[in-house]
């Protein structure tokens, strides 16, 4: 019997003292190591991990991996437990991806050979092992694959601190396993020291302009996971309709949504797409926009909405959130209460971006109001008003907020850990990101990721090329930087093109965030992305093509 | 027992002569024409007719469908025979599109009410019903719905002189069925005149640059019958892949293909192409482009391709198709030989475009032979050359040819039916088409309607203003002008992202190459082209939307 063992680590030494004894039990193994296929196997296999592990060395000793034989478990030593479902759900979703879904371990099968891995074990060590947790912007991320002494030859396990983690690692074992010329797959030793370099990497979809059924939203959480994404910014609601259904006030997808029936997300859809991205270690942020963006709100909500004018009456036309009306944060309050219930993440999207002046300018209420206030004709201190007071509200939920720049850019006063989300400037960002980290808060990049903009020929590369913290300022500066999202708009997507549009474009930001710095060699990158395509293909994601070419399994369906 | 039947024929004279005793039998029926419904009727349905018939006039008198009841068949008096697969296949199609694949006629429910529609006749005039023939340039497309007289309330039928084009009726009477709002599948007393603009109306799709799955080739050409294309010009070999599977040369998709299994076309699925394109009404036009594209020719076929020189000696890379050897010649009798019996239809592509000279230019067999032939240093002479002797032994098969621009550019001498299929000179493309029609030449345009090259926002505005007439030159070149074909270019989309991406901007070319000249309102076709899309989605298409919205039944794919 050969016990196979791949080591995932925190701390590498801390692994070889504590496993020194197992390892000395394990057999040495041959393999095929010696065997005729070494030097057979091409490169590839190697250059098509994605995003690209912050530190990697692979060997040619190679080993078989048989789904007769081969299971992911968790090690006895683990302290999670057989119903830690984050980690049995996990081990079922890569033990697919590598062998498909026809096949199934046999027992009449079980004969071992040395070059066999028939072992992942996942250890989990930490004394909480958050089973049911969700993941947070300070889960630790980081992994070590670590197979190097010489007993370890055909050696897996899998040492996780935190199951939120081991999506990562299941990930990055998957992306290791290749078929050699019989097709059976193969997985070679090697040590990885893994970690991402910014914390938040996220993916916006935008489910007002279209209704997005909840058969795309999951599929695209599986490919953000394929691709170590961590939060799916669900930008919810919009102008154009309202699918969230509100449990304290159901009026607003009632009368705001394209259908009342088919067209909203029930607050069962909204748990299952949760825990759906929580068994992956995606944080689910949703974004509630205001004071614009919000005309399909204003169909539920009698007042909430400005009265436009014309020629000094009500011209029927509607106008951002009214921010000098107490009912309007009355609302908000409740409606803030309901949302930092349900969405468990410690942040929310506040929006605050593109707010319209000219319906409140029109407005005999609202300028008597800016008179009282001396806000003189700035309309910008309106909005600031509104804004701070929203803020406090969320704030008393004891979310964290993100906003979009504009709330920054018109200074209105924010608490410390405010996440300050840069989209403007197309293409400079450069001076927006310096401003926001000078003044000290964490600040997100998604200008140059605005992936709704399409465009002729490979775009991936320019998406490939931005660098969040490409801008002048102090290392301080930089370390405020926590990361960035891919924006895919939905003004022109819906259910029959979001996917091939967004991956494996949005793929170029997955690595930029996750791999180190110094990682941003284009022909390398377009070698890995082609096969990475290739893969999320082979898993069911219908991923477009970076150019002229082929994968082995296309795409099967329209 | 209310006999329905609305009217579709050739020569509306005729048959209200000839149908007259029969309508008279027919009794007259109040339907809701005089019931609570009538008005409450939206205005989207009538403007849903994509592409726009040449004439069209809706009334308020509706009839409702009963999928219990309803049947579409072949009239009494039809020529054509219940084995006539073309209308029987056309049949079930429309069916479905109508009711969905959900219900079924039941025998139980077979009351019939005034105001019921319960059977579209269809009956085919013409002496041979050509049931087993392939559709032609020269199909008659023309159709009338013609139930105007008043007798004819209630009456449905449809009088074809030719099961080819009842493709096309059967499309425009689906697109007339609407639902109530219960749900129930209305239809108004409509009465059309309709004929194609361009007898020729095509897609093309590439399946060298990348493969494309049968099921892709498949559900694009569904979408293309629902709107009204009727030419596949399958580009489907070039410089990247050979997956035409050859009986006469095998070694072309063995040695060719990106795999010599999964990714070729055999016999029978070219076979099943054709038919599949067959029961729609579509031609399928395959293009074999030489002497250049043909780099994936070379791996099969020795010494097929000009072997290129660097410093004096072989480079090992391969140029265009050798025109100085009559090995080439021969390779190319026997190929097109074979060609011309597996695609039934009478024309072949012969591509011709993009020849790169620098190979010939440094090949000193090549060089002698110039100074042979006298051709000096003009490489175009050259390629006349061989284009010249290819078109022969293309004639000499029966077989009319389309060729790329450059052939008539380059003053090959073309037989007078030959189609010269413009495409350069983005975006203007106006001097070439005055240039080939005032040589005679039938011409083809695709300047404007190359959908590989997208672009942000709604480019399908463009596609859909660009006029095939558009040149100066006389009545008689205009009508030299048989049509055009949107071409799908295969550098960025395989089966993952073919089908949105194409969906719906051919539909914009469809509509101005099939309705008059004159619907050019941008406004009009928005309405109608959000709705066709919607249409297309329930059918099963993705095609992508125009701009913000919602269809009823979202795409239920990824």
């Amino acid at each position: 019997f050969t016990m196979s063992l791949f080591v995932y680590c925190i701390g590498s030494m801390y692994c070889l003292v504590k496993f020194a004894p197992l390892f000395l039990a394990v057999a040495v193994c041959n393999g095929w190591l010696f065997g005729d296929f070494v030097g057979k196997r091409s490169e590839l296999d190697e250059i098509s991990l994605w995003p690209l592990p912050q530190k990697f060395q692979s060997s040619a000793v190679a080993f078989k991996l048989s789904p007769a034989r081969f299971q992911i478990v968790q090690a006895k030593q683990s302290s999670a437990g057989p119903s830690c479902s984050i980690l049995e759900n996990a081990f079922r979703r890569y033990f697919e991806y590598i062998f498909g879904d026809l096949k199934k371990p046999e027992k009449s099968r079980k004969k071992v050979y040395d070059s066999d891995l028939v072992e992942l074990q996942v250890w989990v060590t930490s004394a909480d092992p958050e089973c049911d947790g969700f993941p947070s912007l300070q889960t630790d991320e980081s992994c070590e694959f670590f197979p190097s002494a010489s007993v370890l030859h055909c050696a897996v396990t899998s040492m996780l601190s935190n199951p939120m983690n081991d999506r990562q690692r299941l990930e990055t074992f998957s992306q290791l396993v290749y078929e050699d010329d019989y097709g059976v797959n193969n997985i070679n030793k090697t040590d990885i020291s893994d970690f991402p370099r910014f914390a938040h990497r996220g993916i916006l979809l935008d489910s007002s302009r279209h209704f997005l059924p909840l058969k795309v939203i999951l599929a695209n959480l599986e490919a953000m996971a394929m691709n170590k994404f961590n939060v799916f910014h669900w930008h919810i609601v919009d102008d154009h309709s309202f699918p969230y259904m509100s449990r304290t006030f159901p009026e607003l997808s009632q009368k705001g949504a394209y259908h009342p029936f088919t067209h909203v997300y029930t607050p069962s859809d909204v748990k299952m797409v949760i825990e759906f991205a929580r068994m992956r270690g995606i944080r689910v942020i949703p974004e509630f926009d205001t004071p614009g963006h919000t005309e399909s709100w204003g169909n539920g909500i009698k007042d909430l909405l400005t009265p436009c004018y014309s020629d000094s009456s009500p011209s029927g036309a509607f106008g951002p959130v009214n921010p000098i009306l107490n009912s309007s944060y009355d609302f908000m309050t409740q409606f803030f209460k309901e949302i930092s219930t349900v969405f468990p993440d410690a942040y929310i999207h506040l929006g605050g971006d593109e707010v319209d002046f000219s319906c409140w300018e029109s407005n005999p209420d609202i300028q008597r109001f800016m008179v009282q206030q001396g806000f003189g004709t700035d309309y910008s201190k309106l909005e600031s008003f509104y804004i701070q007071r929203l803020l406090d509200i969320v704030a008393a939920t004891k979310k964290g907020y993100m906003v979009w720049q504009e709330v920054f850019d018109n200074g209105v006063k924010l608490k410390a850990d405010t996440q300050i989300h840069v989209w403007k400037g197309r293409p400079q960002y450069q001076d927006e990101m310096a401003q926001v980290t000078a003044a000290g808060f964490n600040a997100l990049l998604s200008t140059p990721w605005y992936l709704n903009r399409i465009s002729y020929g490979q775009d991936w590369v320019n998406i490939y090329k931005a660098d969040p913290q490409n801008f002048t300022g102090t290392d301080a500066q930089k370390k405020l930087v926590i990361g960035g999202e891919a924006c895919l708009w939905g003004e022109y997507v819906d259910a029959t093109n979001l996917t091939p549009r967004l991956w494996p474009r949005a793929s170029a930001v997955a690595e930029r965030l996750w791999s180190d710095k110094s990682v941003t060699d284009v022909d390398n990158a377009y070698n890995r992305l082609v096969q990475h395509r290739c893969r999320m293909v082979k898993r069911g994601i219908p991923a477009e093509p970076l150019f002229v070419g082929h994968c082995r399994q296309e795409y099967k369906g329209l």
